[in-house]
């Protein structure tokens, strides 16, 4: 912790500083600089009490922390990338782009099953498709709950795809663990730090999406959370930041899955699908995201986007995602990687 | 729903977007402007489908709502403010300012009875006091939990003041409620609606913070998932938004508290701790959310915030918090309002 | 400035980099810390080269500037507050609070002669009226330009108000200042250096607004441009920020107001027409930033809103500004101030 | 214009609304909706005054602009690309991207010299580089003015490559064009619409860069002003815009420059220079920006970063430059681009 002192500051007021930072456990050392003078709080951060409220004393300018608060997810500590085995022939964070794809809401059961075989036909790896809907009205469509995970179910077994699907509320975890392979928290619980232990605990991978207005150094943290719970199966999802443009649903922002990747260990996802909230979009950010290093992709397909009970304006048809993910191919190639192998079919 | 088609739509582009309004159950108006058409759709759009997916045909340009979705605290439905009683003789909402006042942490039974006492004696109705806390990371301090929450009860026996304190998750809300006079939903968990949902269940009254990235329609939707379960009892608390400034912990948004209280019948309070996290512009701040129309303040209080456990920097000493509150007299009367009375100490 | 080594940097590492500092300019001081190493380096950052591109060493994990870059406009270095003297008894800075009214455009002679007499005698010291206007379409009113300026100068012989208008090219200077009292450089132009130093150079006040996407430490040396450039008569404005926020034009941020009285000795004022951008918004605003501890308003004023050529969404009636006037004395009184005493229209 | 009445609106208020608007010359039609009425007004937006201080009714909720502002350069109206020659077999906006690169500041004749020859051998095809530099604190290094202009045009004749330099005052003009090929308008100047109107006059091609806060639609009318001038020559450059993120300078919107392609006819490039504000990940950043659709990257190469006399932290070395040009063009072909031919030394 660095602590600047004003440039009135005396002799006495910077002694007085000193004793503080000795009475919560740190050592001071003053730097006497030509303008004004720092006092650097040697001690770990962690265990000792924070600094911060120091900023009351009147000689005190600011304060600020130097330590990063993430450990068990950093790449400093641990610099090889985490490899997450989802089901056979599925892990993420390996050399292959794994491409998530599925409805936003699952509105049926013959809805769900067909795009869930068009989907993997095409190439995705893992069927996402929501049971349990967060909407910003409570008059919208709120998924249809235990029976929309029934029919993930069947897509599942139809499809051979593993099923990522959200969480909303520990409530659920039983029913929802019977079917998902991986636990999506959204966006809006980005910060339910109750959840995110309730959902660390089943020792599912967790797809942690960030939140609208997290910075990077939250999310990872959030990520942290999961792991000290003891599970370290954590994927990052970058979805979209609230800015100030309205063009776009949210600014997707490439630069912070970049800083994802370069700070921590974990996989790293792109939604282009929520990142820009425009279905004439998709394309050209999800090449994006493989050209800046993304691991994968969540992408929203709708049978018929126009009749969507959800966020139809962002979901792509089953031909246009397959046209996309075959334009994604060179650009897979160029970074080095490879698409993950189809999924086949079940025999029936 | 307003459809606005591209300038290069041909007639049956439109045609045809007119036959799918009427599939999706609306009654179409095309109106032939001079530079492009536009389509509106009429209908309910709380009973129909959404229109939004229609932006995938080529030929339309956007789409947009007219509709706005709150309808329970709609001050246009009901114009008259609502006033929630909390206890006997604390009733928010009506003529009187409330400020509710307390420690980030309860950090020990001492503290948070003397820091009860003391807020009391300065003016504040009610005491605020986390026990269980939300932090950005797993490694800081999380609150004493239920060992807190029976601080608080007896903090509430010594000095007489009904307690608002933070709800986290639904397993918590036994423990919670038995102390609780006001639930509050944190901005974390501003947007968790499974745990409004919950709250609103309790029939407690509910103190819902605007969320860091919640637009102020996205804020009143969340208060609408309270109604709608039932509960009327909303109190609004405006606490700051995430911006590019960071000088500020947040941007404390008085506009958005002014339109809240257009917009809504529910009572708005202000907490400049929050907005700010400076406790050198706490004060400026109460005056000036007194001044623009306020029903009440959220301000935090420490015995000794320097060695405070959590958001040392932003919270007040007694008796500078004292000072505040009589500071704030004149601007309470210039707004034509008055101080809630001061809360008797209970007879021994 | 702070330079933080990577938690894995070598003793090697960090003689490396005190070497740099030192070829650099500075003095470096190491500070081993339990988990990782800082160097603080000392001289003097007005004079030495950045350290920040010492973050291309690949041990350096980030370097962070320590002083502040304000000097002739700081308070720490003049702690009395600067008094603005605009005429004979329009002093911008002192214990008066002084109300700058006007339209945000100037349409014709008898528009702004009766909105300057108006808002006289409703109490505003100054007239505010845009010349020359940056609209974000070409397509829309850009002023009057010169017979603008020829409409204010027989608003100033008429009303007795001394004048603000807006510059927006160094080639209007001469003629602006033929009439200008005060030089508004407004948000689109608050980063235009050559253009604040042409303003600067006149001599006259400069009434600087901050600017949409301006940190308050962006604004300040903004007005640090102007004061060293030997003009030390600026009145910074705060007029709202861009954020995700849509209900509202702006975001008012009343707190960086506050910290740039706190930081700074100059005045500020609050402009709630732009901060909002809406009308009914700018009466609770008004009486917010008097509370807060503004030293003044700029509101927009209009004969007959609903036809004016610019911004008539957030422009007031003469009567409802006089209304808001009076409804501000209780909140200047509370305030311990005064507004302005009122302007005597000329003798003829 | 749509006028959205409010839901307790009567007959005569609707009657009231439709006849202003035929008053401010447009034909209003009402549809009378289930919830509320509208009031679409049918006339052209450029031509008649702005509908928007309807907002004023009483019986008014909103107003809305249905029309876009923008015309020369939009693709509705013009759908092919436009190319735009800068040099022989230099031309910007067709299948061959551009690399643009050099110093951020223009630091001695030799550094320039050199940097241009390196980045035109690594694959660069025009030098970039500033002569005036628009920098936040009035303390720090300007740019070498006339001076660096000179050094510029060694620099052109020793490498061959055409020149890009910002354009920061119209006084400067003169000098400036004898030397560039291409003017530069800064983030900062990107609302300064007389210095647009003033570069656009000289009929150069202009590099418009993004303003931090500008949103698409003021981005693109910004270019319009340009256009509207007789200059269609435009090239627009994405460059990050100010969020609430601090681990980058800005954030990176590649989304809205893909907006801006489909928008308008213009060319687009990306500065990930800027975009970030780190040398670490401009490597990345290129590649999705290729894989997006950007026509060209603008990026910052010093001969030695550590001690640039701006910007240091993010400018690349040459050789790290030329690293980034070679691991681009596999990104090129999947693009189904070429990356435009190398620039000959000229012979002397």
């Amino acid at each position: 912790m660095i602590i600047v002192m004003r440039t009135d500051a005396t002799a006495d007021d910077i002694r007085s500083v000193e004793q503080q930072v000795r009475d919560l456990g740190y050592q001071p050392h003053a730097i006497h600089g030509e303008v004004s003078t720092v006092v650097a709080a040697v001690g770990d951060e962690s265990v000792h009490a924070s600094l911060e409220p120091l900023s009351h004393i009147a000689s005190v300018d600011r304060v600020f922390p130097i330590q990063k608060k993430y450990k068990l997810i950093s790449r400093e500590a641990h610099p090889e990338s985490t490899v997450i085995k989802i089901a056979d022939g599925v892990e993420i964070g390996g050399n292959a782009i794994h491409v998530i794809a599925g409805p936003c809401s699952v509105e049926s059961e013959e809805m769900v099953v067909q795009t869930a075989c068009a989907v993997r036909d095409a190439g995705a790896t893992l069927l996402r498709g929501g049971a349990y809907k967060p909407r910003t009205s409570p008059y919208s469509f709120q998924g249809l709950g235990q029976e929309g995970l029934h029919m993930l179910r069947i897509a599942k077994e139809e499809s051979g795809l593993p099923i990522v699907t959200e969480l909303v509320k520990e409530g659920d975890i039983g029913v929802v663990c019977e079917i998902a392979d991986v636990l999506q928290i959204g966006a809006r619980n980005a910060l339910n730090y109750a959840l995110l232990e309730a959902a660390a605990d089943t020792g599912k991978p967790i797809l942690l999406k960030r939140g609208m207005a997290s910075t990077i150094q939250e999310w990872l943290l959030a990520a942290e959370y999961i792991a000290k719970q003891g599970n370290p199966n954590v994927i990052l999802c970058e979805r979209g930041i609230r800015t100030f443009e309205t063009a776009t649903r949210n600014t997707l922002d490439l630069a912070a899955a970049c800083v994802a990747k370069l700070e921590s260990r974990l996989p790293v996802l792109i939604d282009p699908s929520h990142g820009a909230g425009r279905w004439d979009l998709i394309d050209p950010l999800s090449r994006a995201a493989v050209a800046m290093g993304a691991d994968g992709l969540v992408i929203e397909v709708h049978p018929n986007p126009e009749t969507a009970l959800s966020d139809g304006d962002q979901q792509l048809p089953p031909a246009a995602f397959a046209e996309l993910v075959k334009g994604l191919r060179p650009f897979v190639g160029a970074a080095g990687r490879s698409l993950a192998p189809q999924i086949e079919a079940p025999v029936r």
